[in-house]
């Protein structure tokens, strides 16, 4: 069975990644507006894995819908929950079993609601798996020290692939740098770099 | 990495294993009022799995206090939930890592909130995972059908160790058969059988 993942190079997915590898086709596709070249460090981590990749183009309108809502916000949340739910419709039309993303059951943003889960799954007859939504955040830092190598740091500085970077980017371009520090609080992120011997 | 996964030998909890065995040390645990047999179809089901068995005693006041509210109600849900609720906490206090069950997204009962689950990583430092809360009903049906042989039928049919069996025969014993019919109404169960080829 075929499955589609949802993939950014940082822990999360590529943990994700390892749970579904029992029973799925996994392949690791990063959702791309084309606005920059973060994919390609997703790619390197996936083949690191030892999974196959793929890009999956977005719909540029829902990025410029995206940095408006964010940057009235003041707080990029809704504008990417947005963005992730278009990335989840867009790849459950590719010929799937399923599709995937790297959600914890503590995450707030991206939250995938039951009720989109079903609705998407009813209207593209996939299923939709988060199969984190049942770990911790302290089960998963846990298990990734087991089954992964990762770098840790700011979010400018680490090398990944998620929406924020190109959303990062879009914001820029229109509102300037200033624009981008107001609506993005700084945060750690991780970067996938290896499998734990 | 040891993990105690509350197991029933049907095929939620019979998945769960499979999906957590790539990361710990699976152990299934069957959690009994000591009042039927029942564990013993969980621990042969667990023998044809391949997964170390153990039963675990649960306190049989908390058995009182359900059936009462079963009966008081005319429906199982609240002492179900009561139940697992005990269940998880008694496990919890194994020497273990952490602890799981076979709950799916779609399960109306028992539940696990996501308040309850930090609160019990908090009381005993374990993590508590639910490996299957990301996964639909259609999703499940098909990675049971890909991975495990089941047996389907209604509920009294089924050999099974769900708390539900000791519940039917404590009721019954206080209040009768017709009390039992008017609690649990008619419903399928699985119960595994094997792995498929």
């Amino acid at each position: 069975m075929e499955l589609a993942l949802l993939y950014s190079g940082g822990k999360d997915s590529s943990l994700a990644a390892l749970v579904l590898d029992r029973f799925y086709d996994v392949e690791l596709v990063t959702a791309t507006f084309g606005v920059t070249d973060d994919w390609e460090h997703a790619a390197r981590a996936a083949g690191v894995l030892g999974f196959p990749f793929d890009t999956h183009q977005l719909d540029g309108s829902v990025a410029s819908e995206a940095v408006e809502t964010m940057r009235a916000d003041g707080y990029p949340r809704n504008g990417i929950q947005r963005v992730h739910e278009h990335a989840l419709e867009s790849v459950a039309s590719r010929n799937v079993t399923a599709v995937a993303d790297g959600s914890r059951r503590d995450d707030r943003v991206p939250s995938v609601s039951r009720a989109f889960a079903q609705s998407l799954e009813d209207r593209h007859g996939v299923d939709y798996l988060s199969p984190l939504a049942g770990f911790g955040r302290s089960a998963v830092d846990r298990l990734v020290a087991e089954t992964l190598e990762v770098e840790t740091g700011p979010s400018e500085q680490i090398s990944k692939a998620d929406y924020e970077g190109e959303l990062r980017a879009l914001l820029a371009d229109e509102y300037g740098s200033a624009a981008v520090r107001e609506v993005f609080p700084e945060h750690k992120q991780t970067y996938v770099r290896g499998v734990a011997e």
